[in-house]
This record gives structure tokens, C-alpha cells and sequence, in this order.
């Protein structure tokens, strides 16, 4: 297997991961999770649906939460096309390729595309939101964790290979990859289009399942005070990984679940990724695994993922060795 | 005068701002100026050049220093584009507008153009460079004010509409501009490509001169930091402005000025502008020459730039009122 | 004229700088001022009064604002003392001093006694204040610039050396001091009694004024979120002088004037000084009022302080010449 | 058992912990990491011994190095007494109540007295030291975490009781302590004589052993800066618990193992306790106990110490439940 080469003339311009919508049991819950502790801003709200951004957002909304009818699935995670004649582009593109693709009404969105892509990941394409203004410079509005914007979203498939590659040639560039020592099969992919290392991340594991949706926050101090807050607005055990330093990627992080268990990660300093020159960057499973100085995680976090909307996922693989904390802790006892 | 409308389909692709050429008198007080104070990091060097580049940068280098062999001059700043196809379009498109446009060689970097916008701003375009590790977690090479990357510059122009005419036309998209309260000729505008609100920046003021270029810093802690190391170094009197909060862009910063008087801005929390409907904002000068919470800049902060190599400058109007912090204070008193 | 030598065994116990009290015109505004933008909480409040606390403080206020009959003055500087006994010795102190003494009733307060030092800086002292639970973990009632505490007062007087000698006998150990190049004649002094570089300060001028009172903060991202607040709340043009670094006391700072003028220092990274081999370190005028990297104070910040409620002042001096802001740029342009 | 009630005219006057004396396998090593990684400032050296201080600190040492003839332990904690005189009547006291107590001679230090204490705790008290500058504004020597002093110790004793009444008789005061729910048999205490939380800890353990030494640093930054750091100096399996938020002593904290498995706690923003209305805090030990945000403490945390020099340490209690990580993670699969 090899990785697809770059594509740099693209069947239709995406520019960027847009938006998660999740499907949540209890709103007040979530909001209290999402706003009062993570500190995003209530862009629009109504008895179902609670619409949030970061503070550096222009755009309508980076997170949608809608009270769940059923479970608590991921509906779909949202990108942008740059121009509406890219939403056509892209419609014609899926119909092509034998996906689902289908035009529907979405609130403070413009025209908007559902489709799937080939390991099963519900995508919503549009081209432009409702505009609000940014408040980076409303420090009264500045609270928790002082979100900035949404980056990228990571999603567990077993065929890491066939999403790579569907990516790839909608014009995502690699920038980041493990593979298990000694093999070209890529394990897990970080893919992006808007010049930082991610936009779309797929990871080795049952799926379709979104692992997590991931916000910029700015600066080490923010890290400590949102698990403070945590702990003083009853989050504690909410705070699952973290905070920590990544391999791949380089950024400083800590994961969090939400009430319903969908996961955020909250991150800071990734890099500048736009020359030609700039070569995905490989990393062998070992070296990836190794711990950093932060202890592994949990298991829950190499397992644990929200399901789609009627998007069945494949099972997990029962003889999987992972890297978890609790294997780390017995080994080094 | 109308702002020009945005170029979806530009002539060629530039990508970002790349890196500053700079003539210093003396390569050993730069160096200790850049490295040992801003942190900067030597990809390589000979007698007479120092390459430098950021922690977080892949490519050579984002700014070079060259022993001058006259006066301190910057000799061109460096645009890239994105292919080789790119430059050759960029070569067709400046001979056909009459503007120079010459092929050179230049270490450590592919093919390169040498052009001159028509406010006569040297330019030094390339697609590619040598490459070099991310520093960004080898945190024993960290110093100084650990600047991650050059993000922009600024010039000095007589005619910013002009300016601000072409580089919209190469697909530079106006993120923010200021005009004169009730006018609509803009006296400063703030332009991008790489999809953060700078990558050039043109105001008001005899030219062409360079103000500045600038370097991303990680956070709050640094801006102190390297001003406190500055008085250590030796560089006390170099802290010409700040740290303080600007209106548009929203950044926090702080100008240095380097041994010969280039000068330097060191900031932190620009905000993404990718999307079709983000529109440019619009200050009138009155509120973006508004003092934030820092008193405003000193007489030489508005006055001094670098010249470019062999390049005149126009003369500077003598009745300009300049909102200067030797004029506040009076009229404060 | 000699610094007197250390006392280690004082007439009665003060243990550190407690709380001032100021009268201020608009009680809502100042309110505003301390509680919104600073961060400090509100222990009690009725109609005319407001007392407040730091974050981590245990005692009920160490800052007073009562509504002014009159001007806007600081009515006194409160002092702690051990135990009652101490405060019966100091009762004694005063009076064979020949100095005011009288015991007064404050609500939250143990018995108090009211006293004047020989320059005429009106003092409180207690022993006990009511108690509150300390916030340092209640993360969610952390705001603005979240000071800690109170630390240290700092008055003008034309007598640095009798306020030094004064408070030197009581125990105060000098940490710092500035005489005139070549000269032993202090011309202000740094006395403390907790263990760090201040519990009073004194510096040559007209006086008795309160300069200022000084709030712990706890990082470099709190100097910059509250100055940006500021500017939100209505505040930008009360930032009087910073963010910058002191030489004397060697903490980062920044000074803003409340609605009534009375000033406010907010400040870090103060050194332990416990030691009895701990020399007081002496400063050369010339060199403590060297620029370290910000520009010099305004003259506001030299020559402006609240007035002492019933307290005359003396004049200030025309021909002192200070090392000001307006004369720096005049002299560096 | 009652906590014993507080002395304010202790018989010598205990100023602060000062110092703590380590013998090391490797002396190069130990230096790598606690000057390297660490950031403590070399005061003297020699073949043997390593002097160290911290940036704030004016005392000669505040870590000692020496290499070890035989197995890594510590040698001694240091307390500062504050007068010649104070040690006279420390030596009568001990000698007095029949314990060790005998003049040696230090190098850097005055003269110093070796004394042990009820639990067999080996201590050494002086009430000078060689005097060098404080660094804090050297910025151009600040690395690592930039330590700015050592502030406490713990240790593990099997009787928390005898040795809190110990130090209470000598003038500590308990600031805070933690007790079995329901009973009054104090498990750990929290002990100081310099007006913050902890001078001396003591925790119910196999003992007398050190448990850690504890060194103030600046900002939530240098937490993440020393931990990125160790990994890439070699350290990365040195950090052992955290960063995380204490419950007693409100302190963010990480704690790192030294290479002879000495433990070092790094921590910020503990709160001044100086009144005498200031009454210790009492912690349900379930309460303590209960995980703030970040996973528990492994087991090695909880169980292992540095042996003191020729002093047996009594057995662990094999059937003592432990709150351990290890614990936790099987409780909340």
C-alpha cells in the first residue's frame, strides 16, 4: 500500500473542517459543558438546538448541540467549500463516485450538502454561514478556556488506507502519518487543507465513530484553569487525558468528554503547513506510541468514540494490543 | 476610490509572506540581536550572511542578514508561491505590466524572481526552499522570545490605493483597512493569502519603505520575557513600542528595533480568514488610531523605516498630523 | 544622615501591610473598578460601604471603599499586629511617643487603634478581622486580573528618612533603598515585616499622600487580560504607567488610577527576604531610575496621590526635576 | 489525640526551610538534571559537591549535592534559625530533651548544629549562610522551570502525631491537616514558620523518610516548559505525578524524580497564612483524597522516599489501602 500522492488541483475546493453537530440527551447539560466551562459563545439558540462558535469565529457556528431524540450520536461533522460553484462541483463529484449526496435546508447555513465519503463519515459541505463578529478583542466575553476556533475533527475507521486516500485526492495534504515499524500501511492519518497539520484526522479502529472535535485555546495558563473550572463546577472526572504533549502534531493538549461522553480536545501551538516542499512527516508506531513525559491514556480513550446517526459502525478487534495506561502502569510496576 | 474587489482566480499562486532581507553593518550585533535575544535559530552561515529561521518554520530560512556593504538597507522582501508553474506565471505577468522581473540565483532557495511591485516594493519570489527540522518540541533550542514563524510585513507607501490595487489583483484578500473618517481612500490596508488577517500590510508614509516584518511568539510569558532579557542584552533602548494591544488585527505586541533600526514586531493571537463571506473590516481612522489601554507609539514608531537597496524614497509631508505620543502627552497634561 | 540598623526585637508586633480605606465619590463606579475589572470579591456591602478581599485572602478586607462626604481622599493605611497584646503595646508606643493613639470600633474588625506615624500617615491597627473562606480554588469566582492579595503601601513624605528611622525601630526590616548618586541621604525606602521586599514603602515628596496600594496577580496573562479589559469596560485611559519591571523590588507591574485617582498597583514575582545575613540592598539614584525597557513614567505618576482624609500636605517642590516621560522624549528625540 | 494548640513563644525562632543535602550516584547526572532540566543555578562546585540555589534566592544553597560513598539517600533536611543565639537555645533544647545534637562545621554555611528530631528526622539548622546575588533579573540565567527558592519538605513518619507536636512546641503552626473521616488522628500535616502553608510536612508512611522537597516556580507556563523539556533531555520517565491541583495547600504542582529517585515537587501559588485568627484547615480524608481533575498518583508515589543517612526506617503497612492510580483505574472501568 502506498500513500496517494498530493493532489494540488482538486475536483472541488474544501478550505477547511467547519462544524460538529451533535445529538445530546440533556441541553442544559451540555450547554452548561460547552459554554460555561469550555467557553464557547452562544451565537443562536431555540428549545432544540443551542449554536455556539469560539471567540476568534466569524462564522455562525463551529459546534451545533440538538436535544437527541435517541441516543447521543454525532450527526455529522461539517467543511467548507470555498464557493458555491465548489458545492456543485463537489455534488456532482459524489454522485460520480456512487456516494450519498443530497441538498438540504440548514439553519444560518447557506446551501448545504450531505454526503458520506467512502468509510462512512456523514459530511455537510457549505459554502458560507450567517456572519457574526469576532470577539477576540470582547475580553469581557472571554471565559473558561477562551476558545478560539474549531481546528479538526478525528474519526476511528478500519480502513485507514481507503480514507487517506478518498482525502487525498479530494486535495487534502498529508502532513503526518504512523505506521506500524516496518510497514507502509498507514494506522493513522492527519490530513489538512488550511495550512496547519489537520483538518481531518483518521485513526485504526471500529468505525465510523468520531473520536473527537478539537478547539485552539491560547496559552498554557488556559490548560490549568478550564480543569480547575472542571473540578468546581462538577466536571472533574469529565477531564479524561491531559493535559499532555502530543507526538504528531507537537501540540499541547488535554481531552475532555461532555456529558453524553463525546469528546473535545482542547490544544494549542500546532504549526504552519503550506510549502510544496514541506513533506508529510512519518512516524513509526513505536516511536509515536512511546510516551512523552504525561503518562498514557486511559483505555476508554483508544476505545471509546461517538457513534454517527444511522451509521453503523464495524466492530472492534477484540485481540488489539493498545498502548493504554493500564497495560503502561502493570509493565512498569 | 473604491476598495478593489477580491480575485477568486488569481494570475499566479502566492501562498504567504516568506522572509526579509536585510543589510546590517554589523553581522556579529545582529546576530546577537535575532538569536540571542529574539530567538531565532541559524540554519546556516558564511562570513558575510546569517540564514535564521523560526522554530516551527521547515523552510531555510525567514529572514536573512547580509553584511552591508554600504548603508542599512532591507534588500527585498520574499514572497512564495506555491509551484514552479506558479513563479514562471508571476515572471509573464510582471513583463507584461512593465514592472522588472529578473531570474537569480539565491542559496538555499529554488528558482527565484526578482520583481518590483508599482509602488516599487523589491520583491523576491520562490516556490520552493532547502528544508530544515521543526524545532517546535526540541525545547532545549527554545530561547528568547521563541518566535514560531515570520507572518508579514509592512511598508510604507505614498500610494496605498495603488498598492492595495495590485495585490489584490495577485489574489491578496483585505481583511481589515482604515480610511479617514467620511472618506474612502484607504490610508492603511491590511492583505492576506495564507488565510490569517496579514501577509502584507501598506500605510500611509513616504516610501517605499519597509516598517516592519513580524514574527509570531507563543505567549503572554514571552512578551515579557524577551523584554526583560532585551535590558540583560544590552538592548534596553530597543523596546521601541509596546507590549500593547492593537485595534485592527486584534494582536498583542511589541516593536523592537534591531542595531541598525530594523525594525521588528513580535505578536501573538491573529484570528483564521478563510471564507468567502468574511467580509474586510473597516476602521475609521479615528477609532483604529484610538489609544487602546497603551499609551500610543513615539514620533519614530510613524517616521522611521528601512529604505530599500537602491531604491528612493518619496519625502514625507511635513504637515502630517501624526497621533504621537509626544502630542498626546501634551495634550493629556 | 545614617540608615538606622535593624531592630529584632521590636516594641510590639506588626506582621505585615493589612488594608487601606478610601473615600471615593461614585461607589458604583468604583465598585465597578475593583470588583469587575481588578477581580477582587465582596466580602460585605451596605449603603455606603464596600469591603473586599483578594482571592486568597482569609481575612474579611484588605481593601475599604466608603462613599466621600467630601473629596476623594484615603482615610488610612491599616497595619496587622500579632496579638491584642500587641496592639496594647503599640498603644503605648504611640503615646510616650507623643504620637495620636486612640482605640475606635470598625465593623469585621478586632479592637482597633488609630494612629499617626511622625511623617503623618494616618494608620489603622488590629490584630483580628473576621474570616472568610479563601477562593483560590473556587475557579468560578476568579475575574479580571484575579489578585491574590494585598501586599505593601507606598506614601510619599518630604521626611524619607524619619518615616525610614520611624519604622525601622518598630521592627522593619529595610529590603531596598535609593539615595542620590554619592550621597546616604535615602530617598526612598523599602521596609517590609512578611518577609518579602515591602510592607511600606516611602519616597521623597509632598506628603503625607498615598502613591499607591499594591495587589498580587498571579501571571504575565492576567497583566495583559486586565489592561484589554480595561479597554472594555470603560477603563483604557486609567492604565497610568505599564505593564513593565521595576529595578527596586525586581517585579513586574502595572499601575492604574481607579475612578477617584487613588491609585492601584498590580504586581508579581516578589523575592522571600527572611534572612538576617539579607543586607539591604542600596540603589545609586541614577541607576533606580535608569530606563529598564518600558519608557518612563508620565509625570502624573510621579507627582499626583491621594490626600490623607484631614491630613494637610506638604508643597511639592518646583524645581525638582523628575525623571519623567515628557522630558525622556524630549531629551531621546 | 488533639492537635496541640499553637505556641507563639517558641523557644528558638525557626525561620524557614533552607536546605536539603542529597547524596547522588552520578554527580554529573544529578547536575544534568537539576540544573539543566531544573534550572537551579550552580553556587559552588568541587570534585564532590554541587552547591545550588535558586533565582531568588541570596543564600548560598538551597540543594546540596554530594556524592554518595554508598546508597543514594538524603543526608539531611537544613532549617534556618534566625540568630547566632536562636542556635544556642535550639542545641540546649535538643540536648534538653535528649535528643541528638552536636556543632559541625558546613562549608558556606555559619556555624551549623546536626539535630534530630522525635521521628528521627536528621536536621541541620544554621542561621547563616555566604551570601551571592539574587538572579531574578539576570533573565539571561533563567532556564528550566526557573525555580525561585526552595519552599518545604515532606516526609513519611509512622507517627504524624509525635512529630506535629514536635514542631508545634517549636513555633510551627499547622495550616492545614487531614484526618481519617471521623477521627482525630491527624494522617498528615501541613506545617510553617514563614507565613505560607508549609515549612515541614509530615505524612503517615513507613519512616522517617523524605518524601520530596518542594521548589516555588513561576507560571503555569514553566509547568509545561520543564516537563517538554525533560523529555528531551532524557528525563521524560522522571515526571511521575502531574501536572496537577492539590486539595491541601491549593498548589498546582508536577513532581519529578531526580536519577537517584530523589523527588522534587515543582509548584506555584500557595497563599500567605500569617494571622493569628488564620485557623488550620481541617480535610476529611476522603476529601483530600477525592481526585481533582488530573488521575491519581501512581503507586511509587505513595510508597517510595529517600532513606535518610544512617537512619532505619520503619516497615510499611502491607495492608494499608492506598488511593493509588492503580486503584482507580480498575474502580472506574
Amino acid at each position: 500500500m502506498t500513500i496517494h500522492p498530493p493532489v494540488y488541483d482538486p475536483p472541488f475546493n474544501v478550505t477547511r473542517a467547519s462544524h460538529a453537530v451533535l445529538a445530546v440527551r440533556d441541553l442544559a447539560a451540555s450547554k452548561a459543558f460547552y459554554v460555561d466551562l469550555i467557553g464557547l459563545v452562544v451565537s443562536d439558540e431555540d428549545e432544540d438546538t443551542v449554536y455556539l462558535r469560539g471567540l476568534a469565529e466569524v462564522c455562525h457556528h463551529s459546534l451545533v448541540l440538538k436535544r437527541a431524540t435517541g441516543t447521543s450520536v454525532c450527526e455529522r461533522v461539517g467543511l467548507r467549500v470555498f464557493t458555491e460553484d465548489d458545492l456543485e462541483r463537489a455534488k456532482s463529484y459524489f454522485v460520480e463516485a456512487g456516494l450519498p449526496a443530497a441538498w438540504v435546508d440548514v439553519p444560518y447555513q447557506g446551501r448545504t450538502l450531505h454526503v458520506s465519503d467512502p468509510v462512512g463519515t456523514p459530511l455537510e459541505l457549505c459554502a458560507t454561514m450567517t456572519t457574526k463578529p469576532r470577539l477576540l478583542t470582547q475580553f469581557d466575553a472571554h471565559h473558561g478556556a477562551c476558545p478560539h476556533r474549531l481546528d479538526h475533527f478525528q474519526m476511528f475507521t478500519p480502513d485507514v488506507a481507503a480514507a487517506s486516500d478518498f482525502y487525498i485526492r479530494l486535495g487534502f495534504r498529508l502532513s503526518e502519518y504512523i505506521c506500524p515499524d516496518g510497514t507502509d500501511e498507514p494506522a493513522m492519518v492527519f490530513l489538512q487543507r488550511k495550512g496547519n497539520p489537520h483538518d481531518v484526522v483518521f485513526a485504526r479502529g471500529a468505525g465510523p465513530r468520531l473520536h473527537h472535535f478539537a478547539l485552539v485555546i491560547p496559552e498554557s495558563y488556559h490548560f490549568f484553569f478550564v480543569c480547575d473550572l472542571a473540578e468546581n463546577l462538577g466536571f472533574a472526572t469529565n477531564v479524561e487525558f491531559g493535559p499532555g504533549r502530543h507526538g504528531p502534531g507537537n501540540a499541547l493538549f488535554v481531552y475532555m468528554r461532555d456529558p453524553d461522553g463525546h469528546r473535545v480536545e482542547l490544544f494549542n501551538t500546532h504549526y504552519q503547513m503550506m510549502d510544496i516542499e514541506d513533506e508529510p512527516l512519518r512516524w513509526d508506531a513505536s516511536r509515536a506510541g512511546k510516551r512523552r513525559w504525561q503518562l498514557p491514556a486511559r483505555r476508554s480513550w483508544f476505545t471509546e468514540a461517538s457513534p454517527f446517526l444511522d451509521v453503523e459502525s464495524s466492530e472492534s478487534d477484540p485481540n488489539e494490543v493498545l498502548p493504554v495506561l493500564e497495560t503502561y502502569l502493570l509493565a512498569t510496576h
